[in-house]
């Protein structure tokens, strides 16, 4: 499509009605198109049904538990092996949990908030409550945007304050991350998808790795990394990004209390049924599975004895990987090639090219994004709500939009995209000749 | 045996050296016998092993939905209708959770607690800190004791003071309980296991049932009763004990918000890898259901799917739980049976014969029971710590004993009751012998 400067009024006004009677026409169709959430599609499920049956009557652990009673907080051993091979860290590290990641999180949040993540006097909201008690000093964490909605959701409900830190082509800003946490001590955290970033789906580059490994050194007491690296494994094509073990880094930094890695089998395995991972210092896991305990007697170990079995090295884990991109790799080119197609070069939309993960971040000109997800719930296609990558769901510029290419079949996704191109062209060009008015 | 006040002190030290020399003979043998946790034995996991493999492909809910996906944070119809089945409720008021219903219950008080279990401006801790600013006031929950030690530790995790209450044979001393409630509106909650309580055994009469649907109109806002409902369909024979339903009565009261019902599957299958659940007022679950989707996307719908498909209704459920009952009421009656026949009659100790629920509550003569449960430790024999039924592990009688008969085999608590009887009566004769030494 040409650009819009390039038309002039009168072939714009036609233009508008044309776009506009196309978008009428398939708001009366009745279409039912999703392209809002990172579910897995129906096809990457099916890998994994040899689950339900795999352990054959054998419910013992290799340590001997029996999966099926109570105990073992922590899990037992192939499965936080599971977790050490996706998060490339030692198993005794690793909690092997329930099926969500996010609980963890939470939890994991939760317990540094209000009962202190190095233990009793430590929490984040005494130091708060004591730094300024008048002034209600706040504990806050740095949210690169666009983020995780449900990362920024953990801070709300908690009423921690989030501060937006702009991503770059490398990773979070981090001369404005290290900015921020010098400045103020109440600076407790970060919010991070390492690796094909939700949404932008870029990875981060070995220098911004090993500038997050020294922040614990800069920051105030019981900082934490929040390393969600949801997606370690999830290339599209072979070789994937490389995203450098900012394990050693921590280390070598002496600042191993400030990073806890989260991952799940959530995308490997099945989406509401796999096993979640929190990896950390041995001094932080001890404090974290201590107050676990007065929550929980065990995770699940009947389902994280089925996924180990599974998945028992690294080699099963790959062709599992190898299986789901054969799966995804396409539906992320259809959504690619409408926009490259229809939007190339119009100057109406910009959008990431990710080599993994699940997502697709498209910027449509400023002030436009909520109009054109508007446009295209009226026509049928649910789109993740316009702000939602951003804190409190404010996106300040209103221009970016997720886009999840992997629930829906590739034919949907192309029924999709020319519904999503066609709001994204009717939505800047009705701006443009409200603009041409208000000039006038 | 006879009572100790029958036998002369020569006698006694004839018997005492006896005992003491058995005792020491059974602690060269290095025993491992253990009586301490509620934990279905091998043989009662068995039963369910159907489970792994049951879905044969099949993996949609009978609403449609696909239960490997995201989604549904309440549970699948078909889980929420069995847990209902349990509860005996509709499964319209019904969560259907992941493995631990002590997760659920931690979450719930949690949320009342620091949240709000009426929405904002709710919360437990806001109302006891506008109470009284300088004193501190603290939130509070009624213990019925002895009672479980895993309640407890909810509270004592969340800085929840806890108030003891008497357990009589018809369920907590419910004269305490209206007093204690009238009297303080910061006693904001309640502790119980109405059925085969957790340890004693006992089931609350209709009457007892009755005065807790009225608690709420007598307690401060947003009181709440805790049903951990945990034993409600582990009967030891046919016909067990009837617990009145509370639920028409709190309707009828008006006090359906002052009722949160806990359950879960984790001793008709799976201790580790059941099904928990929640049930409580429509306004609760639509509170507890919005916090809940701060944390996690949906519990593990593929397991809920497996014990649906296992127990479709109430004839399974019956089913399932006659098979246990073959397997725990032996158990049962091998403690029992030991019990009276080397301590019936002698005074030395007390225990309930419950018809269900996981076990049997001992009182030695007060002050002894540390001291028996650390001469079983030393003879290889481990009990539940002395105390542990009490808050903060504090029996002041020191008398409570928990016995758990069903992990071990019945040769093995043949042996275990050998020496706890024998430990019984030797801390009892050396506290009569020193006794007698102070007298003179």
């Amino acid at each position: 499509m040409k650009r819009l400067e390039a038309i002039g009024t009168e072939a714009l006004r036609t233009l508008e009605a044309r776009l506009s009677d196309e978008h009428a026409a398939l708001s009366r169709k009745g279409l039912h198109l999703d392209l809002t959430r990172g579910k897995p599609g129906t096809d990457q499920l099916e890998l994994s049904n040899v689950l339900d049956g795999i352990l054959q009557g054998d419910y013992r652990a290799e340590d001997g538990t029996d999966v099926r009673n109570y105990g073992n907080l922590l899990g037992i051993p192939e499965a936080r092996r599971l977790g050490g091979l996706i998060m490339d860290i030692e198993p005794e590290l690793v909690l092997a949990g329930g099926n969500s990641s996010l609980l963890l999180m939470y939890l994991y949040v939760e317990t540094a908030h209000l009962f202190g993540a190095a233990g009793p006097d430590s929490s984040w909201r005494d130091e708060a409550e004591s730094a300024d008690e008048r002034a209600q000093a706040r504990v806050k964490f740095l949210c690169p945007v666009p983020g995780y909605d449900r990362h920024f959701t953990i801070c709300e409900s908690l009423g921690i304050e989030m501060i937006a830190v702009p991503m770059l082509e490398t990773g979070p800003d981090m001369d404005k991350v290290e900015a921020c946490v010098r400045s103020d001590p109440l600076v407790k955290g970060i919010w991070c998808v390492p690796k094909y970033s939700n949404p932008t789906g870029i990875t981060y580059s070995a220098e911004v790795v090993a500038r997050f490994a020294q922040l614990g050194n800069m920051a105030g007491p019981h900082f934490r990394i929040m390393w969600d690296n949801a997606y370690a494994v999830h290339d599209l094509a072979s070789p994937g990004d490389e995203l450098a073990n900012i394990v050693p880094l921590v280390r070598k930094a002496g600042t191993e209390d400030s990073l806890v890695i989260f991952a799940s089998t959530s995308k490997i395995t099945y989406a509401g049924g796999g096993v979640a991972y929190l990896a950390t210092s041995a001094a932080n896991l001890q404090v974290f599975e201590r107050r676990l305990s007065a929550m929980i007697v065990s995770f699940d170990k009947v389902n994280q004895l089925r996924h180990a079995r599974l998945l028992p090295d690294m080699d099963a884990l790959h062709r599992q990987m190898r299986r789901q991109s054969e799966l995804v790799h396409p539906r992320f080119e259809h959504v690619l090639s409408a926009l490259e197609r229809e939007l190339g070069g119009s100057g109406l939309a910009e959008w990431t090219r990710p080599h993994g993960g699940y997502f697709i971040s498209v910027d449509v000109i400023p002030g436009l994004a909520r109009e054109t997800v508007a446009l295209a719930g009226k026509s049928g296609l649910e789109l993740t709500p316009a702000g939602s990558t951003y804190p409190l769901g404010h996106d300040p510029q209103d221009q970016n939009i997720r886009i999840a290419p992997t629930f829906a079949t590739p034919d949907e996704i192309d029924r999709a995209m020319d519904v999503f191109v066609l709001c994204v062209k009717l939505a800047a060009v009705r701006q443009r000749l409200a603009k041409g008015q208000d000039a006038r």
